[in-house]
């Protein structure tokens, strides 16, 4: 017997029809001899049109307020499938985010928990009940409701989880799990049986968006197995656990993709100390946020100095840069929008020399110039032109060998 | 200053619109120098789509779970009214029933409220905030969440009323306050200027639905003046207080009726001790309610004996009845749906003699042939042919001068 934990999304909670196809898939697990807690978000379009409502009457409603108005959402979803589930024989009971004692600070909109009472859910587990959560809420300390904020309800089902040292926190989504990379961009994409919390950070955070990334960055504080399932169909998921040293590490778990970055150049910047914080402190005070930063050591007294940014802040970051430029006697300003940065992830690249070559090979055979560099301990990432994105993705996928079955 | 308690049903929140047009009326209020607590139901239409989407997955779903669902329509309009209160400079804090400690009993759908603990409540009043209260919901003590029943927020009302020691508790609807009779029947029906509780009570319960019974016994208990508003135009309603040695009450207040009715007779009945009980007694059992029940005198060794029931539940009355005449050997049973009851209601019959002889010439002037007469202390009512509805309610209310302006 395992006590495991549920997270049903908005989408698969969508209708009536789909929570009752939830309450199925729960039953299953408990009739295995299951202890089973489920957190639910609210049915997709219901967050929406509250806020819509909300809207209506002012463009800046009070935060506390708002987590009043949009916690209902998930309440009623606790609710219906807690009815489903009773009408099946399955003995359940809901609970919203302050009837669970979800403890979060007062940050409504995008509180974090602080605390979670498990003896109330144990309880009902002990006595045979399915559990059945509100994701995404809680309340404060003087018993104000407050939301976790969007995709909140991941982290819900972690923390859930982890109060209860749960033996496995199941994430249903409408993708069957974690894959090589974007199987629109390679067909020949392979689901990944399991993969570690790190690499699933560095593909998350490089936008393959299954999972929200805090709610991996807490299973991973808290040691909470993490598994990514379809809510539509039956299969094994990925399982998302740290490294297991008995178990044969692929040198790369998966090729991340991001196409929403721009390039900024600034040519020719007096060599000297400082000159790096004098570029990029205007940038982080505009609230622009940064990703690769490059250097490279200085050719003659200038040096030249490239970062990326979110296309939608290029014109900002631009106009901030010709400023800078002109404060320390730069050479020239440049910029690109039609760029795509392209990542190896993998654990198994701390022990196994060559990855880079091998890398920078099957892009080189395929004529795609790289234009930055940029590593870290498990991943390497290029910026290449945009119209290599699916060319350059498919060559690294065949040259590190994920085509082939079963990834792992 | 004062300290009001209002209370706005799910026609005055409707839309958005008329929750701005709520917040307009609670300003006003508050702009006053009063303090205001405001207690709303759901939005018109949303518990009926909640009720919908349980009856989706079950003809009889958990009562707890039930609760749990449709106790989120008000959590969603006392959102969206301290926001359009806030968006009008008026400072305004929501609590749905289970955050403002409305301690019921466990009940579910149709709960008791055993206890309110105002502080928190009083601690916002006293820091200038409207307080936003969600209707018809509450808590047990193991902090589940109940609802009153369909209805319940002007109990719930009446109760912050009751707790707070409010100087009056308004209830705003579609009408603009208590009527001597049914407008739609008597075009010169006056608006009551007030009425008492006693009055009240025989009038709400005699078909005049302007205000839940219960919540009137409620606020008689705890002598809670009530007010009946417009919440579409202003003026000063009707009061509900407890009678005033100090005015001149009339005779009359208002008249009533009911078409809902049918009546069931058994005729030559043995006259006998007991056999009003075993008339009666099947019919409670098959949990029909019985309203008005004449036995006259017997005029030999049998007796003929009168009851009305709901025309909804006549047909199952008639069988039973049928059988219990069988069992005592009465000669007959008839019954009649097409009847309706007409009933003065008024504390001043109390002291006046004469009512009854008056009501009857009025209704012989109009030869409208009384089938039942039945008294209480504050009512007279009469059954006659249904036919006679209009033309009785009108003789009546002339006869009684309720035409003439002003009604007090």
């Amino acid at each position: 017997m395992a006590l495991i934990v549920q997270k049903y999304g908005g989408t698969s909670v969508g209708d009536v029809e789909r929570i009752q196809n939830v309450a199925r898939r729960v039953k299953a697990t408990a009739d295995e001899g299951n202890q089973v807690v489920v957190v639910v978000s609210a049915m997709s379009g219901e967050t929406n049109r509250l806020i819509d409502l909300a809207h209506q009457i002012s463009e800046s409603p009070e935060l506390r307020e708002y987590d009043v108005l949009v916690s209902t959402g998930e309440q009623v979803t606790i609710a219906l499938l807690s009815m489903a589930l009773n009408k099946l024989g399955c003995p359940a009971r809901s609970y919203t985010g302050a009837q669970v004692h979800i403890l979060t600070d007062s940050s409504h909109t995008k509180a974090r928990i602080l605390d979670i009472d498990d003896q109330p859910v144990r309880t009902d587990l002990e006595s045979g009940r399915v559990v059945v959560v509100a994701g995404f809420q809680g309340k404060d300390e003087n018993g104000n409701i407050t939301t976790l904020g969007r995709g909140g309800s991941d982290t819900t089902a972690v923390a859930m989880a982890a109060a209860l040292k749960a033996d496995e926190c199941q994430i249903y989504t409408d993708v069957d799990g974690v894959y090589t990379t974007d199987p629109r961009v390679v067909s020949t994409a392979k689901r990944l049986e399991r993969i570690t919390f790190e690499e699933m950070l560095e593909m998350a955070s490089l936008g393959s968006k299954v999972l929200q990334i805090r709610s991996v960055e807490f299973a991973g504080k808290y040691n909470v197995p993490l598994r990514v399932l379809s809510s539509f169909e039956d299969g094994p998921g990925t399982l998302i656990t740290y490294e297991d040293d008995q178990m044969e590490q692929p040198v790369i778990s998966g090729i991340a993709f991001n196409r929403d970055e721009a390039k900024l150049t600034i040519l020719g910047v007096p060599d000297q100390p400082g000159v790096a914080y004098k570029i990029l402190g205007p940038i982080g005070e505009a609230n622009v946020e940064v990703d690769m930063i490059i250097q490279n050591v200085a050719a003659d007294s200038t040096t030249d100095f490239t970062f990326t940014v979110h296309r939608n802040d290029f014109e900002k970051a631009k106009t901030i840069l010709q400023n800078v430029a002109n404060e320390l006697g730069a050479r020239e300003v440049t910029g690109d929008t039609s760029i795509v940065k392209i990542s190896l992830v993998g654990v198994g690249m701390r022990s196994h020399a060559g990855v880079a070559s091998n890398m920078f090979q099957a892009l080189a055979r395929e004529s795609i110039n790289i234009q930055m560099i940029s590593t870290s301990e498990i991943k390497i990432s290029v910026v290449v032109d945009e119209k290599y994105l699916e060319l350059g993705v498919r060559a690294l996928h065949t040259a590190f060998n994920l085509d082939q079955a079963p990834a792992a």
